[in-house]
């Protein structure tokens, strides 16, 4: 099928990296990444860039990889894969802000193929807030549906659905923020959806810094010890999703990737507290009453 | 095959919970364990013992459960389960300490059956040490090796390979801590086993607070901001294993237990930085050279 060949795809995706990396650099005006190249044993690689101790950004990486080689009994059977060799490509981002006032915001884009023939994208954006903020949650979907509506018509309802679905925690009954889109096994069927699928893949991903820009764009006081508390203790969910459920993470590991590549998306800090349960009343409350699947924001 | 029901083992195991608590509440002198009943919607419930600011314990749990019920796709999937029900009852326990200069300690018993007459007990103790010293490590294997020798002559040898084996993180290639006993599925052949079997659970039980009292008898000055950070580096490992890995965290989230108390298992707090690995000569790096599968210690 291909005219647009994986390693073009791979190429683009290392190129969004370091677009995004540079953005965010300029968006949080101190902090620089780092950036570390790593080589897997089986084949492929990537590149990790990292900001730790921004002015904004706490902790953040953006995370280019493009990995391949033989599919294992384990990728078989947690990952459900077949046939006999794997390419994969991507681009992940997480950024874990300072100020509890400022939210975690996540990205990825991804591309499979398989030698059986079968290829197929996934992707999502969603934003995580410490404190809810209505207003900005709005923007952020309506960001996103903007996005998407120039993909395709349904797609902004039907990948909001899937991120409701996708990002959240059964053993909680809580989403992990206010969502976003999410998808997941888009296989094109010719060289023009092709195109077509990394253009809208691309179009998220640029569009990333501005979402953070937003997001980011208020300042505040010095955050009190209450609110910081309150940070690591929204962050001790992200990491229980994070190696609990997400898809990325579970691959990474099974694929013998680099795992501080892969963990690149654990916050700085987090807290567990047995049984806490905000106040009814508090702004941790009403963070709280956000945090539900059927939410719709506009 | 009962002479020793399932319901007088849920007993004995509800009543070493109250042993362990108690042991532990005087060897902490000031903390106190609250005390939470609850009931599993599917069949059955357990009791959850915390404490949280001891003066030694930071943050520790106690749990009892006993749960029944169908057993689930789920369960048949990434369990292995076989059957049309199940009953499940044990005893968890986990402390985290305050100082950096004393351990966390984990202890679990368990017995499962199902209604195709099957039965078996597992269990285990291991010693995660923030910084390891290697007297201590000794003492905690000798005391197991002793309890083991008084069930079986081969079974330290055998469990303890099992725990290096089980409470492995293979991401980092590192042991969660100095390791102890591990086993799973022992299936006794008649009355006599059943009950002996019931016995060396119940003895490493019952061994649980002296080892943790030995390991916290000595007296450290307010650690520094480098120790409190190294602490927090390494119960993010303690995170990762017990989200990524631990069969009872697993089994707990896909059986609908009660998330409070399978987690409380999370150290009170963890951090994550980037690719920090300890310089060389250090206690840290000393540490880190003894988190290997193969080390024994006498």
């Amino acid at each position: 099928m291909p005219a647009l060949t994986s390693e073009a795809i791979a190429n683009q995706f290392q190129q969004l990296q370091q677009f995004i990396a540079s953005k965010l650099t300029e968006i949080d005006g101190k902090g620089n990444f780092i950036s570390d190249e790593w080589v897997r044993k089986e084949g492929g690689g990537g590149i990790t860039m990292i900001m730790e101790g921004g002015a904004k950004i706490i902790k953040g990486g953006v995370a280019f990889s493009k990995v391949e080689g033989p599919i294992t009994a384990l990728m078989r059977d947690q990952m459900t894969m077949q046939g006999a060799t794997f390419l994969a490509t991507g681009v992940s981002v997480v950024m874990h802000s300072r100020h509890p006032m400022h939210p975690t915001m996540h990205m990825n884009v991804r591309y499979f193929e398989t030698d059986l023939g079968e290829c197929w994208f996934g992707g999502g954006i969603d934003l995580t807030p410490i404190y809810v903020d209505i207003d900005h949650a709005k923007a952020f979907h309506r960001a996103l549906k903007e996005t998407c509506d120039s993909f395709s018509s349904e797609s902004y309802t039907k990948y909001k659905e899937w991120a409701d679905d996708y990002f959240y925690l059964p053993h909680r009954e809580e989403t992990r923020g206010v969502g976003g889109i999410f998808f997941d096994h888009l296989k094109p069927h010719d060289v023009v959806e092709r195109q077509r699928i990394m253009e809208f893949c691309l179009g998220l991903g640029r569009l990333f810094p501005s979402l953070y820009r937003d997001q980011t764009a208020l300042s505040f006081d010095t955050p009190s010890e209450a609110e910081l508390r309150w940070q690591a203790l929204r962050w001790s969910r992200y990491v229980e999703y994070n190696l609990l459920f997400d898809r990325g993470t579970k691959f990474g590991i099974i694929s013998n990737g680099r795992t501080e590549s892969i963990l690149l998306s654990m916050p700085p800090n987090a807290q567990w507290v047995y049984n806490y349960i905000p106040k009814e009343g508090t702004a941790e409350f009403q963070t709280m009453i956000c945090l539900k699947k059927e939410k719709t924001w506009f």
